[in-house]
């Protein structure tokens, strides 16, 4: 029961997959300890996920533990066929996933998920959970609850609970800190750049990259494109930030005022139409986008298809539309995440954080079932320190400790100057 | 009534506090508008804090708002006597502040500010607040409450609220968005390695250079060694700051290791006897020690003193010690804020954000009398948004904002992939 | 007459060597002009280059300026089939490369070349010129001269020049300044690695990322590895780049000490049997291993297969050697260039500067023809003043110039302070 | 016999003087070696040099060898008085230099050591061996030959060969890799940004800083600006340069369009009006200028003045000019050397390789007499590989060196791909 695009691919898959373990020793450790112990023997999980390596890691680790799992993509584009494969065959996991999938499959595979009755779901951009309330309520009742990876995620279930309409407690991986602060910052950092580079093969030193959004992502890609000698234009819409990316050394302005310079605009906002009608007027011929946000609605893609007269091909991922003035502007994985659909993802080393949160936080979920209330609540601080410390353990980085008498001082208020 | 040190250089003090004013452009516009309104008429406010040509303009700010305020320093080698003189002279603000008084004199200072019978403080340290708590409990009958400008007053202030000993409400000001995150990255950030780099005049360029703290301040220290060509180590307790300090490209690792190999230590950590006995036996020949934390107690200056058979004073801010077997240790402004003692403090362009957050945070606390409870409170975010527009706005830098749709889409869940 | 792989594979390498032409505008009007006045007219030519997309818009500018040129290629493996198509195809130009193709028909390919008696050659390594010298040494009498790409043809050259075995002239196209400080260090900078993300997919953030070499291509890598957040350490000989690097901010330390620590290791020497048995020894479970210097020497790979119980192929440009302990070593590229195996190489815009220089530099030998002695020739500072004013016009750069007062003082010396 | 300011802070100097040995290992090497082998026994030196601590090493280091030295200043604000009274009381040696000097006495001083007869002339700027040429030729006959520290002396000395004007073998040590690529990168660029500093106190951070020159200087400066989270703008005349600054990452462009943006303006150009009426009618109120080339010509302060309706000096080293429109532009220690006037020149550890270059210079200026013609020459390449061997050694790096298999292989052309 499954429905995957290359079962011949398997042993590929697992060959990758094996690879991206030797990367995330966190989740190796606990996939070791939870096969002894076995604490979610019996549970029914479904996962809309992106399915990567470093997920099928996270789906073994699962399965180790007990469970009994069911995974679907989070993402028509983001599926990796041999992993699905695998997982399939050397795992004997139920996948529901095919690299560039319909929308009407799409949504037939979170059905298949939701047709398995998950007790708890994990979520990558809230589309399982959503669509359970939406269609599936009836399941709500045998649920103990959800986990959500993403920002995008975390904001769609806030607004749910706003309106009164999530019935279960979800907990919000996304905002662990060894969650957000490591994946957005240094997975998406490295590979949002590296999917603009696979995917255009042209030098980033001396060329004007605009990052739309500094959070932890815009921080990251910026930092990245600075060190690759590209000058960098920031564009935000919190003061805020806005302030830190000037006082970090980018210049700031509005986006329609750095679209007439870019050679690059990568969005990282998690909101729709950034990048719309009035920017690509003045866009140079030859400008790169991309999206490493989430959905493929940041940059608007009609208003871009009303204004061109043809579009071509030029490179795998590279869709170049001519404007009626000749100007071409060349859109790269057509506007869905660059870092997955042009390159491979996040690198393990920060799947293996976000995973063991997403493992701890399954556990949790389950021990706490029936005491926590409905709606989007945090990852235990226990959970995000214990994340940590088996990381850097696995880095072999050694940290210092608190003595007493620094402990008492800093609980202490006596002592003064 | 006033007690300073140089009465007829108040002239010099003047120009330089209209010199940093120039970069408080914040400050100036609240000074502009509040001489008008005159919103704390008659209010009795006492100010603890470093007496900077900043803090000029920000007394000069709350007088102009109608506030009849007495200051003291918060650190006995902080003042600038000019500035000091300057206040009383040209503003009328009476000071009790010299540079390098004794122990003794720094407390007669701040009762000499608890005999104006403040109704609200101002603390850089929480000295003013905690005297007033331990040995004038009668005046808190009629305060309103106090706010506090740094981490580590913030740590004392919590103590006291949870031994239950604080009875007022006090404003978190270090906690402010646009005060922490600017003040203690680029503003301690840069002036930390001013005070070192105009105590030793030594090339940073391939030396190794050890933070010991990975939180804002030692952030920005670190990017701004990095900057000058130094090799920089990271120490932590925390290790998810020991794990973003390995991922921003640090070499992280216990101090004791650092020790035996750093040119500079620097301690920014907020606690005591950061640098202790075993560290000095390690340091190489020539280490130089410096501190931009709080107070002098980071490096243990006695034992460093017990380990030493003499000392010499080879340029104005620098002790330099040599222990038995002839290692050199230098030690920068005695342990204390180097950045303050051997500088000149933060510039003048983060104190104009911190300190617009303390005048808006007086008048919150004035506006909100009776209404707020005993405790810790931190600044609303109102003002936190308010500072940051108003500085983005002075630096001339415009942004983007969201649209309706933006803003719905943000707010809507409904929307899948 | 030519020995290609694919030959129905040429429009997709046209589609491809038209979008690297975008990033190449200087090589775009010289293609333009010398159409028009083709000053190569009945000259024959030989090349032996990698057959990338960029060399392919060389090899049109200079049939364009009328010449008769004939391509093979510079190392087995860094052909790009689909583009050696191309410019047989659609160009008429003769190429023989085959990606993949062994040590003997990458020499019976280079003397394809030789047959057709090449007036000028154009080198990447000094392969062709000195197989010329060699075994074909009644060419030399017809011969105008040369021109070599790279650091490491230049150094073979200039051996044989020390050897009087040199007999025509050769433009160390390679010094020009427009040519290796771009090329090497912005060129190789980034595809080194892009060749090492694309490869392993191996989060940078947090690792160690040791340099063998640390002239320009070693610069650039250094660069942006520590961009990437990786701590970056280079291994030097010479003295001087050795106290650069250190003073840039790396730790420099001997190689084996090094190997002991890296997480990544990458040669750009130039030389051979940089890694040897005694790093294989020390080297961490994982270390990954690449070379972007020029041959495949520079790790010595039987010492590697000596030392090994055994290999597998777990991604496609990675081949993991484990050794008798057990730990795993992994090989990029079979330690062949790894930005042109593992990726595509330098990006177009850096080949657009050197690709100029090696037209204008044919062109100068043509016209000098007669007048060069045989030698290692400078590319003429007229030449390289050009290309640069050529790319900064290209990227829409201003910048000023002297006044007729300030050339004069520079060239006076009687005004003093 | 001794023209100095202070001499009762012989005291205060020699603390500095040693203060500043112990980061200068390589001159301490060398003092202790030449005290034992008197080399330049009964040898008359002229130096026209800052007189600085580290120069004062220098001059210990060339009596210790045996010579008799006479000093002046090389530039009337330079001069730091406490070190001139240390070497004419503790050293004995003349000096003829009094910080502030007018170029009235700072002729007379120069005139001073040309009473001297010196047969050896130390030049940092080519006063001294210039105005020997013009007042004093019955000199030349006795000399031996002369150096030059600084890239400006050595542009006037060529420039005086060309006129075949230079009588005397120069030593450009300026042109030492040791030399100019440490001291004007590490060198500057610390001092010069530390002199901005200390001269303002204003926060880099977040502000427009333009770099007019990327030579060695500018690229240090530029570097050191933007890790202090400065926007950085470079101007260039050169081609070459500005395609690397833009490479780098910069934003290039001409000055005239950087003055519109800019906080702050630095010169490192080594010409003549860099900054001029154009310029200054467009700088935005508040921009800070300074130079950091070589004379106070870069800027031109007669047009400023003109411009002019007013002047303040806020600050020491600031003289802030108020335009007739209102705008204030404020011009750093009077348009000279910001690095020596403001702060305290460059940082020993690199004067430290400068001056052995000196030092090793000299002696072999020596050891050659008679032998060198008239003109400018390199200092060998075995004095430069000598001094970054030792600094090396100094730093406790050990580097690696080639095997002999590998320095065949660099020097063989026979082995192929």
């Amino acid at each position: 029961m499954a429905d995957i695009a290359n079962p011949d691919r398997a042993d590929a898959g697992r060959a990758r997959i094996d690879w991206a373990l030797t990367e995330m020793p966190v989740i190796r450790d606990l996939m070791q300890e939870l096969a002894r112990e076995k604490p979610l023997q019996g549970l029914r999980l479904g996962g809309c996920l992106h399915i990567t390596t470093e997920t099928a890691n996270l789906a073994r680790t699962l399965k180790a533990a007990g469970a009994e799992l069911v995974l679907c993509a989070s993402n028509p584009l983001s599926t990796q066929d041999d992993v699905a494969a695998s997982l399939v065959q050397h795992d004997d996991i139920p996948v529901f996933a095919r690299r560039g999938e319909s929308h009407e499959v799409y949504y037939q595979h979170i059905h298949a998920v939701l047709d398995h009755r998950p007790q708890v779901t994990l979520d990558d951009g809230a589309d399982l959970i959503s669509e359970l309330h939406r269609s599936r309520p009836e399941l709500l009742a045998t649920m103990i609850g959800g986990t959500e990876e993403t920002t995008t995620g975390v904001i769609r279930l806030r607004a749910m609970a706003a309106d009164g309409a999530l019935q279960v407690p979800v907990l919000a991986v996304n905002d662990a800190m060894t969650k957000h602060l490591f994946d957005n910052r240094y997975g998406t950092g490295q590979s949002a750049l590296d999917g603009i580079i696979r995917a255009t093969n042209i030098l980033l030193a001396g060329k004007t990259f605009c990052v739309a959004g500094y959070g932890w992502c815009g921080r990251g890609v910026a930092r990245r494109a600075a060190g690759h000698g590209a000058k960098v234009i920031v564009c935000e819409v919190e003061p805020l930030r806005a302030l830190e990316a000037a006082m970090d050394g980018y210049r700031v302005m509005p986006l329609l005022e750095a679209a007439a310079q870019a050679d690059f605009m990568l969005t990282v906002t998690g909101d729709k139409q950034v990048i719309d009608t009035a920017h690509f007027e003045v866009m140079k011929d030859g400008c790169v986008l991309a999206n490493a946000g989430h959905f493929n609605v940041e940059i608007n893609l009609e208003a871009l298809e009303a204004l061109s007269r043809g579009t071509s091909r030029p490179r795998e991922h590279v869709q170049e539309y001519t404007l009626e003035d000749g100007r071409r502007i060349r859109l790269l994985a057509e506007g869905r995440l660059v870092n997955l659909a042009a390159a491979e993802g996040h690198p393990s080393a920060v799947m293996d954080m976000s995973f063991a949160n997403q493992v701890l936080g399954v556990l949790h979920l389950v021990r706490q079932r029936g005491k926590l209330t409905p709606g989007v609540h945090a990852v235990p601080t226990a959970i995000d320190q214990q994340v940590a410390r088996r990381k850097l353990a696995a880095m072999q980085i050694e940290i210092d400790t608190l003595t007493p008498s620094q402990q008492a001082y800093l609980a202490s208020w006596q002592e003064g100057t």
